[in-house]
């Protein structure tokens, strides 16, 4: 099967036809989804009048995340309780034919909830119970309202916590459909190797439990060989494939000393060499971020630090006393061959907490630097060994470009994110940081690296994926797509 | 979509018609493949006339793996020198609705070879190069006839290791295929966990690259969010979906120091409260590796070994001198409240080897425990915390239906397996055996575990999945096969 008459198919195909086979008949032009009142009666039937908004005002809260991509307001918003909820409202919509939007806490960067199509947005926030911890097997169950904020805030005294951190305040369930990651990654993975269970309510209404029955919420199991991989599958799917309504997830011993630090450098080079060296040491480090001296900067004035304005990591040990004592010697005996300075330390909870919180307001911190912009944050990723390369060679296109676009980066796993300042009014400088971005995005590809680490691919990456994956991977993508969302109804325009 | 539906329109399917569509017209009896001499010939053009043979004893080597399972020859053998041959013989078979079934190295454990529907065997031991070995990355390529012990040999002067060990001398393909783990899985992970990108030769001869375009085996990212996750989908598929000619592999860096240890029990629970205790207490132990008295006897016969003939763990510790020590530390503090003896040592190469050779040797040892038997291991795998339950109620039901069934397990894992000894011409012992191991398989899923940890379904255990995932998880794998193998032709019978 020819990739681009797949593509071709499904992208002429529209909501209202019954399957995308029909859609071969039917002219290339369809109106807009119409959600009739009928309809959203029938929505309010499930879940209650107060659940359900056609308030424009209310539609344009759903049509956007925090991206620069413009808001697209879905025809409705409506706010299940509970799974059968959703069930039941998937139904509704797969009969009529209209699209489904997942929503957590638009948190997003590549507009994954606008509504393209239209349809209705499914606000999960109000299932927001945490189910089910098992210290013992150290897993938990979260509905999509919970954030990982709130879930680190429940297991506080548990002696457990989940460290997968994308910095903002997003939503478990968000990040499994995003395949999020963030600071912690390099030493405990992404999502995609903390999500163990996924419930995931089908475009037709159907629930599913990704591995297994129901009960395996409860008790979750280390490994298995029992037929194909469910859960990874929709991890990253982006809402695409079904609405995730529940997930379990692995958690961790709380880590019996931490501590982190801060070490400037001469040059970029200087500190993303450390950060190979560390790797191939195998040292555990818990968190290796990179700052350029634009990032450090911003960060100052943002958050009142005091840092020295060069290119700069972040690190952080977990671990007992002594092999965070072990690491911490291992680890500075690298960075000062590369010529990095004496560690600043932050031992005690505030000052780690006022250092993370830095970095975490990082995109804050950028936009400040020309007030009234709006940002765009770049992710690719390429290999460790290819890091140094690209961000010095992206560091000289954007003074080329003369575009502000501070880097901060999670280094260690090869992912780094240049946040473009811009005026959005100024269209010749929105034509110059996209063409910058796709640039650097091409450049991670050319050097075997991806031109998403964590945000996903979104609505504006589509064209780039097709470069990444080749003709045969997205044509089993568009299998895969066409199988389980046959009305391409799951969040349509994103990804593919 | 209806479950028993769409089993019966593709159980219905015979190989010969076009498509599973046609299996609704079609009588429910087919006659058997019949492979033509003219599609012979077809597949000497592609291999040359030595690469091919229909000869009984090779078709009959090839229809069978190490489990009881009854041998079930393919029609022909192939041996495809490279991914294009290996393509292009796809695309005969396919053309002639002819069954495909990949075979590494035939160490299976479920049956998975056997050509239920006749067909042709693609012995892919030819294609046995170690690709593109990247030590500042950290990863490897391997093509399918690389077994894991070949892999190690080769890495041995590189500071690198790849540590997923099933203890056969299996190909790394074959334990990508089947999700295999073994004795390191509890610190490195799974297959699932350590395969980063695959070549599949699809059933229609399209090749994909699961994880982008073919460079992404030279080198290799952490992290993606770049579309679906391809990789997880065939990691554990058997065969089913498409034929796995390349794996690109995470490796590791090869611990400074290792230290084995040998400690017995009183009891079995006291042993695996021993394993709970250790887990949560998040020690990174590398090995944790229950046998029991029964297991241990029939090592210390095969292996000549002296072990006190009791319920025992054989442990092993990686990290830095200093970490290893703190490590077997905290441990023997565990096994010795829990009544475990002093730790007996391997901490030399050699003492290690010949310890974890006569476990690796269990199947061996217990098959000797009575001449002329067979062998079958059971495989289910339960959360940890249900681990001492279980084992318990187990040892009690082999006494009660009196039969040999030495353990031995991955209890870090929650995975251990009954190796049952049996005489395969005593009919009466074969069915308590099989009541026996689907006892053992149901007990698991009641305590929400799994039928299989790491041997995979095959032909045996497909009724077990079904009660293990349930209708929808059932409905969602059957699409998925039937949009990626629409004419059942990717070793059919298995999984599903």
């Amino acid at each position: 099967m020819a990739l681009r008459l797949i593509q071709r198919i499904w992208r002429g195909f529209q909501p209202g036809t019954s399957s995308c086979r029909q859609s071969k008949r039917v002219s290339s032009f369809q109106p807009q989804v119409q959600v009739t009142g009928e309809m959203v009666e029938a929505l309010r039937e499930v879940v209650g009048s107060a659940n359900v908004s056609t308030a424009m005002a209310v539609r344009e809260q759903h049509g956007k995340d925090e991206s620069m991509h413009r808001c697209r307001p879905p025809d409705a918003v409506v706010w299940p309780q509970n799974v059968e909820q959703v069930s039941k409202l998937a139904e509704i919509c797969y009969r009529h034919s209209v699209p489904m939007i997942p929503f957590g806490t638009g948190t997003g960067l590549e507009g994954g909830v606008g509504a393209i199509k239209g349809g209705i947005c499914f606000n999960l926030t109000h299932m927001d119970r945490i189910l089910d911890l098992n210290v013992e097997d150290f897993h938990v169950t979260v509905e999509p309202g919970v954030t990982r904020k709130a879930l680190n805030s429940y297991l506080r005294d548990s002696g457990l916590w989940f460290p997968v951190d994308p910095g903002a305040p997003a939503s478990l369930c968000g990040m499994a459909a995003t395949s999020a990651s963030g600071t912690n990654a390099v030493r405990y993975g992404t999502m995609r190797e903390n999500v163990i269970n996924l419930e995931v309510v089908l475009p037709d209404g159907r629930i599913l439990n990704t591995a297994g029955k129901d009960r395996r919420f409860r008790y979750c199991i280390r490994k298995t060989s029992a037929g194909y991989n469910l859960t990874s599958l929709f991890v990253g799917s982006e809402g695409t494939l079904g609405i995730i309504t529940k997930a379990a997830l692995r958690l961790y011993g709380t880590p019996e000393s931490i501590v982190s630090a801060v070490c400037a450098f001469p040059s970029v080079q200087a500190a993303v060499d450390s950060t190979v060296e560390i790797l191939q040491c195998s040292i555990p480090i818990a968190r290796i971020e990179f700052l350029d001296e634009v990032m450090v900067d911003a960060c100052n004035k943002f958050s009142s630090l005091q840092y020295a304005v060069l290119p700069t990591l972040f690190l952080e040990f977990h671990g007992s006393d002594q092999n965070v004592e072990e690491q911490v010697q291992q680890t500075e005996e690298i960075t000062q061959m590369n010529g990095g300075s004496k560690f600043s330390w932050a031992k005690d909870q505030e000052t780690r907490n006022k250092l993370w919180m830095a970095r975490h307001n990082a995109w804050y911190a950028a936009l400040g630097l020309r007030p009234g912009s709006k940002g765009y944050a770049t992710d690719v990723c390429v290999p460790i060994s290819k890091l140094p390369e690209i961000m010095v060679e992206t560091k000289k296109d954007l003074v080329k470009s003369q575009l502000t676009g501070p880097i901060a980066g999670h280094v260690g796993d090869g992912n780094f994110h240049c946040i473009m300042v811009l005026n959005p009014d100024d269209l010749e400088e929105v034509h110059r940081v996209k063409e910058f971005t796709e640039r650097l995005a091409r450049r991670a590809l050319a050097l075997h690296g991806t031109c998403t680490g964590e945000h996903g691919i979104g609505v504006g990456k589509r064209k780039l994926l097709e470069e990444e994956i080749g003709e045969v991977g997205m044509e089993v993508m568009w299998q895969l797509k066409a199988t389980l969302d046959p009305k391409n109804l799951m969040n349509p325009g994103k990804v593919l």
